[in-house]
């Protein structure tokens, strides 16, 4: 596994959830697997859940870790050919390079402009970290996908997957800024590969991009959305065809236990941070089938699982 | 031991105190205890000693660290029934467990709003944090107490303590800024708890919150206080009456060699950071009387006392 | 070694460069060396490269690492007899001796004002942590030397060294901001201890402080100075006759294929980050003949080196 940026990096999905559960069961099995290794982590955009987990996730493993959270003013130049004379300080080609000999593996988190859609939607600025670095990266978050996250999710839906095939809902619900849509995206990849039935809910204008969501249903109607649901994992996103927008802000959207009444004594998902209150009412955020702190503790599992595949698999050193 | 916030939550402290001084000559005695135990640190305001000494203290028991200082903008949300759509990102309630679902045990530093009084006196913050953390949480400072300074402060007292009862001195001294009370209120605290004389001295006005100074006898004329001392404790902090004012920049209160000469060859104490020549002068601070770097050394002990005693009194894992 | 500041606190450059050499073939050879030993680092100026690679140079030796970098807003106080009643929170004094307490070496960073050129030129900021700290000192970079980076180049330059005794070439070049003369002047403090020829090339105003040029030759003209060299370390300066200021743009100086061509095929040298296009054309710098990545790399291997040598040569502890 040379990197970890969405579903496409992995072959294995179901063998890969039985080693997250495995993993989660004997969290110190392989404490001396890390030794002599560091993980390096570089948050272009700043972090509380992902670092402390991915952090936690090393240390069981038994590597070290290295850790930057952006300064204001450091900006990277991206662009080819450019006299650089003004404010970036450094190219992209120098600096994951240079942190490529300080760590085994590099996690970048890259947020969404929320400005420039072509760039990125190609996933601009974490390719150009993978061209120019010299060890394996996971991604921490780019502009369009958020894997751990999703992985974490479905180790998650996994433990609480009922006798039959389950039925997954992803609903929209309003936030008062504009969000990336990176974990909507993201979820959507990754629950086409699960054996699970997969809908999307939200208002007109608030589509994912095509290439999420070309094999997916949606249905316009949350309350249709939500009947006989197994799993409602509610999220904000911000418009993708008005880029960036924030269309609606409408409170009918928001999961409610009359809502969740609908469905099939459903459990409760959201990646966090939640607004309450805006996303979902504090009933159902405090019930009993919210298992948020299940997604919250599984994001350690999940990195923990793919930082010992990378180390199991590729060559990597000092 | 569940949790570290204040001198009620050590029902023993000359047994901890012998454990600490144990502690001091072996500080590598216990360097396997805290494997596979990680100490998460997360400070709402900066901290520069704090950290490294509770670094330094869970690094000599073995134990991991994550740590973060709040970037400006994370700012919490505590309220009831809030609907979150202002600038909070997120609440209390899942902040506290998230983090508390990397570490075993959780260190906290808010410091008094100096704004409002009721919420900083109910200690509010932290005292949400510890409703909310799923692990043991050790005080870092809080809006009211400091309690590991306070701890550290016994200690050097304990080394020093001469063959007699000795007296020890709190007194206020002048700072162009609004300080909290919380050392104050604190040391105040932990010599009701020790085999001491003390005597607190501030201007009228400067009077600490009834809890904490209801056993201990104020003198407003600085001179008498200091006669026959043998410890002198200089802090400043802001009115508590005119909460968070600054009421006084009086130098008469700047300790001073001559009235150094007035106590029984006191050692001089403060907890740093210290305005020389304003809280007292460069002859009394760089006197063979000062005790301020032992001070300094004994933070890291403290912590070291407190997380093992967490570590051997509670069942805490992954 | 109770101190890394300079070039004259190594006397014996060919042994310790041959003792790098070393390391670097075995990094993991001496990793129980550090154990309970502690590297404390104090960024006052922000950093990466130097974090990382010091970071990563600690772990290689079973060191712990605790670092901070100075929030804005920390700004210490320096001077004598300074009744501190303005915005300087601590000082020096008790900064250095606290942070010692908490680490068996400390690091510091502390760039120049370019405003002061007397307390730049006395290297006050870094003397006065030294004269204050209790433990040995290693500089990550002062107003006025770079001594790792420096360390760095030298090992860099010994593994491409010719047969013969090589030229090497320190060459100014534009850059759109005042940067300080520290990597310039170090550079050329090591040169002169290693059995290189070695020129600098700068437009006139831009002449080294006597102090670390005296020995040196100086050549004016840029052509003429590639001409048969082997090594060419480009780097911008500002003036140090007229202090800190930025004299030339002129981009005649930027570092073309055309001038590579005079040399005799000599190899690229930078210190990062590099402005592209400015400093050093991208066909130069993306050449075979680049070896910017093996100074990245060595900086690794010069901190661990030094490292390495305080814990074996310095009675240090707890």
């Amino acid at each position: 596994m040379k990197q970890f940026t969405s579903i496409h990096d992995i072959p294995d999905l179901q063998i890969l959830l039985n080693e997250a559960l495995e993993i989660k069961k004997n969290p110190y099995s392989h404490e001396q697997l890390g030794k002599r290794k560091t993980l390096g982590m570089l948050f272009l955009n700043p972090s509380l859940r992902t670092r402390w987990s991915s952090e936690k996730a090393a240390i069981n493993l038994g590597m070290s870790v290295i850790s930057s959270t952006a300064e204001q003013g450091w900006s990277l130049e991206f662009g080819e050919n450019i006299v650089m004379d003004g404010t970036k300080v450094e190219h992209i080609k120098e600096a994951a390079a240079v942190v490529s000999q300080y760590c085994d593996i590099l996690g970048v988190r890259c947020f969404a402009s929320l400005d420039d859609k072509e760039l990125d939607y190609q996933d601009f600025v974490l390719k150009q970290f993978i061209k120019y670095a010299k060890v394996p990266v996971v991604s921490l978050e780019s502009a369009i996908l958020h894997p751990l996250q999703s992985f974490a999710d479905c180790i998650t839906i996994a433990e609480h997957r009922p006798a039959h095939r389950p039925k997954v809902v992803l609903t929209w619900a309003p936030h008062p800024k504009a969000l990336p849509q990176a974990v909507a995206n993201s979820f959507s990849e990754w629950m086409q590969h699960m054996d699970v039935d997969f809908v999307v809910t939200h208002p007109k204008g608030y589509e994912l991009a095509p290439r999420f969501s070309e094999n997916t249903l949606v249905e316009y109607d949350q309350n249709k959305a939500f009947a006989n649901a197994d799993f409602i994992y509610a999220k904000n996103w911000s418009s993708y065809s008005d880029y960036g927008k924030v269309l609606s802000l409408d409170k009918n959207w928001t999961v409610t236990p009359e809502k969740m009444a609908l469905t099939n004594n459903a459990k409760f998902m959201h990646c966090l941070p939640v607004r309450r209150n805006m996303i979902v009412t504090d009933s159902v955020l405090d019930s009993e089938n919210s298992i948020i702190m299940e997604q919250v503790a599984n994001r350690t599992v999940a990195m923990q699982t793919i930082l010992k595949r990378m180390i199991c698999t590729t060559d990597i050193g000092y």
